[in-house]
């Protein structure tokens, strides 16, 4: 059965509530909107059930829209790199001595995938200097530390066996891995900003079978934050097929013989029609902007920016700006 | 009405065919296998006509077909680039005291639009040499000048002026022009190269309304190269709603209802659905292999070494080589 | 003989009154601090006089000297970009309606020389605009086009022939070219602006046999704006060898037979044994700050933002972020 | 006092016999022409007093001479590689089961320091694939890993720190760094390659204050293989004056007062006006080829390619370069 990928915990709830006309169990759902173009949803999986509907760990799961050309507007950009630095500073705790490393996932080589490394050359780093200059650091600078671990066909290495060995040589007490995501929806490319305190699970994305990065296999609390950079071809093929099934599903009689064709169709054969179209292609298809190089580098900011701001809580922006260069 | 954009004389064709169930008139196809792996198509549009049905300018459209995983192979793009080479010179009409300039067409911050740059950082640069020490240079060596001219949005001027000011000054015999392509279908992305000696039309892809560089606008005979490096999201769309459409109005009974509601979708509301599918996003959505930089990087490479073997008759790729380290 | 090679006016004048023991004839020099840690000097060279002691044609030649750090803070860098728009405008005249062509001279593949295109990447470019859509943008917005036109090694083409050919086309009202230097003094190199109302003369620099970009080849008034962001190696050694020399001098009796050795040394072998040091190596040796690629970056910011300023007197940094994004 | 920085063990030799007169204990110099423009020269220092004359640990050091122009002649380039493989085998003990992790030490954003981080770009990693899928790779294949892991500045983290707890979790047997050095001659700038058994040692290059990467500190053994890059500024410096002064006492009549005050600049002043030339830089000040950045992606050709053979003798250039596209 052809199954759709998504890595964002809202789409996964909106799935599971429209193919089975209910809401998952054990889901909680709460919306906040900190300024009238920026809406922050929380999804929060309870119990064992909801994980089992949602396919993925209980924990929280904070979802951040933005408006559609923030990454054209500056001031937009830092309103919600602070919206974001908000969510992710409840999440953290606030301590200022805490001992943090940042991981950048994903391959520098290959842009729609490059956010986590992007992200990792903007972090303000400062784990070093606590260590080597205390003197001259203010002791209200947190300790910082980021890598970018690159990917299993560039290292030959697990990216979960780098990050462990890292992480028992420096014993940070958090840890925030930044990824590039797929989502259901092209709306929410690049839009939406994903935090969530469970990680990085093996399942969380269908086709993605790399090794998790969580407490379990870290020892130390991950937080996961990730920003859809791409649709899987398949998706777009399958939202097509749905959209004329529906359009005509609307038309037919319910339980006549072309109302019963078309559910058949859904059912058994769409997955054979999207391979059909896609198969020719042996690499993976995806659909993207195609100014992917200028947006994911305009995302990075922004995500760093946030992240910079909720590890410093004592510095504001023009602080970071100025230590960063 | 919903249009698929491409680039590409052969699928012109194809489509015409599918549409109008009869060829194109005044259209010749000729086809050559010099490799079983490589397959080279001649399309040429010999009147008024057949530039009506094929919506491009009278002249030859050579096609070469390369294997799936040329770019994974470094004996097989050598193979490519030669068969490209030989396409060439046949237009070209090998004469090695010409003088060509090869322009590089697109956006260099954008991987997908990358394509002409990176071939024109690649191809043997001489001209300058056989005028400031001719008899350093062998007298076989042709001269040859090569420049990237950025795209509208970057330098504020429109390709064309940039390059008949160039022309204006350099008095080339024979311009060369390479630029990214968009294609029908998925299985010629980053497949396909396409040769033209008409220049660049600005009908030639349907979205694309640059000035036209051909003999008319740069009063020199101008030949294109490109590779398709995208499909328009809107294409799969378009081709996911036709599978599902032509399956079902197989099982229909001519005439009836059903059939009757089928054709008036085609016909009258793909359009619609398309856009209800793809309308959320400002920008350009591409279907692009999520490798596209690397593969863009080695496409450029077959791309730069075909020109050269044709520009120098007397060199191998050896000696191309050697030159360019 | 040995000759040191300079693109700075201030420091043309420096080495001539050193050696001549007077100041150049016909040469005017005014200094203003606008602020405490940034100087600005403008060297006019006023008669025929003055352009044969100092090598270089009759015009103004402001330098402006920033503080050390300013790569490393972004408020003296905007700081600075301001004192340099301030000094452009007075050249420019400022009117909102001239049509100017911004030119990146060198070459983007070696850090040092990549200054130019890095700058030409981050101008506000609106010519376009302002004849595809003029209703949407402000007529206070001054028409504004950008071009790299490489190096001759990249292109085959002269760099004249290129912008010519574009400004025959394009017809702007004002051009300006940036360009990275060489000075003669470490402590100037990334930390001195030059902005020249004469365009960029072939006998600037001394090794420089480039040819001119000026109000004679291209029809129109050039302003060049330059950073020295390399000393030559040879500079380096020279200074080496007079460092020792005078410090003897001043010990030894003049006329002695000790002091008129040390002045031979001066004379006739200092040009032998800078070669003898440095001549192993087949390609220009330049001493630069080992972090060049991080310097060059922020500079080219700092410039871009000064032209931008200059040429869009209607807006502010802010509006220009706003638009740029 | 001034000190020479030089990380080159041939050099360092250099240096003691010539301030000493005499050649350092227990040191054994071989060299070989197994082309007659490549020179292998092995310097082994095979005691402690060995070790306190030369400053670095007891150990071999070769040193690779290639032609002045390899990195513009492939076959050249392909030569040294070999050569270059040859000597690292017999460090090694070929053994095709070997599990080797390569370490690419350097800061990718600095050009002259990027060298590392290249060659890893272009190692050819398996061990994931041994691992995942082995009965698809050849079991003559021997299992290889590769780590760029950035730059304290860019981590906060010390290399040893990330490079220990990669050890420690995925075991390799063999460790190889790939590092950019300083040499002490203008002519070994990019023409030498250093290939040692003793790893990375804190006092190896005087600057140079990084933590050791070796036996000790890792638990494996460590083969260091480095190319420098860049001199540093002040050993130009140092070479003019030298040069002067030499020039000047051959002439003096030796014990005359000249004489002895030549002798005295060289022993007490040389320092202070090498501090006075350089001093008004903050930074680290490097000489280096104006095309650094071309030579070095040469250069990390050249490495990577040697690496890659000695690491796995049943394939050649062609199989490795088949498999790395």
């Amino acid at each position: 059965m052809f199954e759709i990928r998504t890595d964002l915990a809202v789409e996964a709830r909106e799935m599971y509530s429209s193919a089975h006309n209910k809401d998952p169990e054990g889901v909680i759902v709460k919306e906040d909107i900190p300024y009238e173009d920026i809406k922050v949803t929380k999804v929060s999986i309870t119990n064992e059930e909801g994980e089992k509907d949602m396919g993925r760990p209980i924990g929280d799961y904070i979802t951040i829209d933005m408006p559609e050309f923030t990454y054209y507007d500056g001031e937009t950009m830092n309103r919600v790199s602070e919206v974001m630095a908000d969510s992710l500073s409840k999440i953290i705790n606030k301590d200022k001595h805490k001992n943090t490393l940042v991981i950048g996932l994903g391959n520098w080589n290959v842009t729609p995938d490059a956010l986590g490394p992007r992200v990792i050359s903007k972090i303000m780093v400062t784990r070093h200097l606590k260590e080597l200059i205390p003197d001259k650091i203010d002791e209200n600078i947190a300790p910082v530390s980021a890598l970018s671990p690159g990917v299993l066909g560039l290292t030959g290495i697990e990216t979960v066996e780098i990050v462990k060995g890292v992480v028992d040589k420096t014993k940070p007490d958090l840890i925030i891995c930044v990824d590039a995501l797929a989502s259901r929806r092209l709306e929410r490319v690049n839009r939406t900003i994903q935090i969530s305190d469970t990680g990085i699970s093996p399942g969380s994305g269908l086709k993605n079978h790399r090794k998790a990065l969580n407490v379990e296999t870290l020892g130390v609390k991950v937080i996961a934050i990730g920003v859809p950079t791409v649709v899987d071809a398949a998706t777009i093929a399958n939202d097509s097929i749905d959209l004329v099934l529906d359009e005509m599903i609307k038309e037919a009689t319910k339980g006549g013989e072309f109302y019963n064709m078309l559910k058949s169709i859904d059912k058994n054969e769409k997955g054979r029609l999207i391979e059909e179209l896609l198969s020719s292609k042996g690499g993976d298809l995806i659909v993207t902007p195609k100014e992917v190089d200028i947006i994911v580098d305009s995302v990075s900011r922004v995500i760093s920016n946030g992240i910079n701001l909720a590890l410093q809580p004592s510095l504001d922006l023009e602080d970071i700006n100025q230590f960063m260069n």
